[in-house]
């Protein structure tokens, strides 16, 4: 089969009828074209996933389609931003049809769900990789930016941490647990739900924000450098059921510790805002059912982050974020 | 090194001046920004450059660099839009220093020809692979479509063909040319001048346009079959010095129908126009000191192309287009 044929046959869908008049043309020319209207900006994010780096080489294509995209569609939530469009780089080693047929299912049903619309890309023989830029929309001076968190903003991050770190650490044979807590991590691990209706319920009150791909501590220091201020942490707030799934419950407390600390690839969001709009946080949570937890208070010591327990202790930890090359 | 740092040192760069209006957000954050104001839309472009497939191991980095924006910025050039911004996913199996180095300057090089701002991406550790989005802007209507090729239009296509190819099958070690041919020749292949000045210039009057990359003959078909038209075009047209290289114009005939009829990576322009538009045409060329050369006109018969000699016979060819996957 040849790429245009690959392309027709799995990937050349109608384009969205509300995203028309954002999207001017779509696959199959040198270039897609979107534009803007007043007071609108387009958020843009672009993000890899490479087999043997960002996913195993026995993970199914549906899973690789569907996190391929939702790791790209949870940088919009952070944004605030709305899905219109993506592009999608898919490096193959060979053409098999059942592996294509697969990926793209999982890919549309995350795309389909968000009605984010695949506009263009490139497709080549080479190492399985898959690039994906994704586009959304805002209204402009909207955005949830890292730089924007102010002194005295509470810190709330969304869901349970660390069930992805978990089923990572489980597969790579470092903890054992029990073949349905597995399962259920994996999913998790493999089918994050980007936070996309909640960033964008947040975005009119919300001031700083980030999706937690790398880990809880590390994701929050990229906050406290580009806002120049600090954090401290309410260290025992991060271990209980409001943030913890029943199967990080059940870990050991240097287990805990790591998957909740350190675990990447939960993709919940990690904000801060102010305090008067405690009210309305706890609404968002309550309409999305989606618990919302505040961990911490952004305070003015540049970029220093500090744990306490209850008794106001401080508590030492290491960054042991992910980090590519080391 | 970790990632931070490498984005710091080597790809964090000053936004432009006069792009400051259309870009809110670059480096640093979930999401980039862009906007545009009225009658403007944003051409968008994703092409991957990768390792033993675009390109040879032993290619310097400098080139590797400049050759994976150029192809962007050809796609752009064809649109007839106007560089922007980019962003650069960057799949790299260690940190080497040099070869960032050396990488960064060539991909800069061209960027700050163009004034082409990056305005974030991904790094990754992975095989060496280059996935770069570009962004352009176009007035509302204006762009150069493939479908947009009408009936009478002449055929056109810029600058010498064939040198590209004619390093490729040299490096292949299948045709056996002088040092300093293949040394120019090389050249061609590794640093191709993206034709932005000249797709703009024929924006307001030519129809329809794509650049060349699969090779000419595979590249018109794309117009024909978006068009729904056909072409016929002028066989020696294409094999005089107004067309060839002096390096191409020694090759056999056999060698030269290769290298003109099927030789991709040239990222000249091939584009169509009506022929009210001739004088304009030799106008732009002449300004720009760029040969544009008719080869053909477009026809009411629906996806056919047909190549004619000078007394009015067919010639016969074999669509031999670069395809990824065959």
């Amino acid at each position: 089969m040849k790429e245009f044929d690959i392309i027709q046959k799995y990937f050349n869908k109608p384009i969205s009828t509300k995203h028309q008049p954002f999207i001017n043309l779509g696959i199959g020319d040198d270039c897609a074209y979107l534009q803007t209207y007043e007071s609108q900006e387009l958020a843009i994010t672009q993000d890899m996933f490479i087999e043997n780096v960002h996913f195993f080489s026995n993970t199914s294509p549906h899973a690789i389609g569907y996190k391929a995209l939702a790791v790209n569609l949870s940088d919009l939530a952070a944004a605030g931003a709305k899905p219109l469009a993506f592009l999608l780089s898919l490096s193959l080693p060979e053409v098999n049809d059942l592996w294509l047929e697969q990926f793209s299912q999982g890919l549309f049903a995350l795309a389909n769900q968000f009605e984010c619309n695949l506009i263009g890309g490139d497709t080549s023989r080479g190492p399985l990789s898959i690039t994906i830029t994704a586009f959304g929309l805002n209204k402009n001076k909207n955005a949830l930016l890292r730089k924007n968190a102010c002194l005295g903003d509470d810190i709330y991050v969304s869901g349970h941490l660390g069930n992805a770190r978990l089923a990572l650490e489980a597969l790579l044979g470092k903890i054992t647990v029990s073949v349905e807590c597995l399962e259920k991590c994996k999913r998790h691990l493999e089918y994050p739900i980007p936070r996309v209706a909640l960033g964008q319920a947040l975005s009119p009150f919300a001031h700083a924000s980030i999706d937690l791909s790398d880990g809880l501590l590390g994701d929050l220091q990229h906050i406290l450098n580009a806002s120049k201020v600090g954090a401290q942490v309410y260290y025992d707030s991060l271990f209980t059921p409001l943030t913890l799934s029943a199967e990080v419950l059940q870990l050991s407390p240097q287990e805990q510790r790591l998957c909740v600390l350190s675990g990447g690839d939960d993709y919940e969001l990690l904000f801060t805002a102010p305090r008067k709009h405690q009210a309305t946080i706890a609404k968002i949570s309550q309409d999305l059912q989606i618990p919302l937890t505040a961990i911490g208070t952004i305070i003015d010591e540049p970029n220093s982050l500090i744990l306490y327990d209850l008794q106001g202790h401080q508590v030492s930890y290491q960054d042991v974020s992910y980090q590519h090359f080391s």
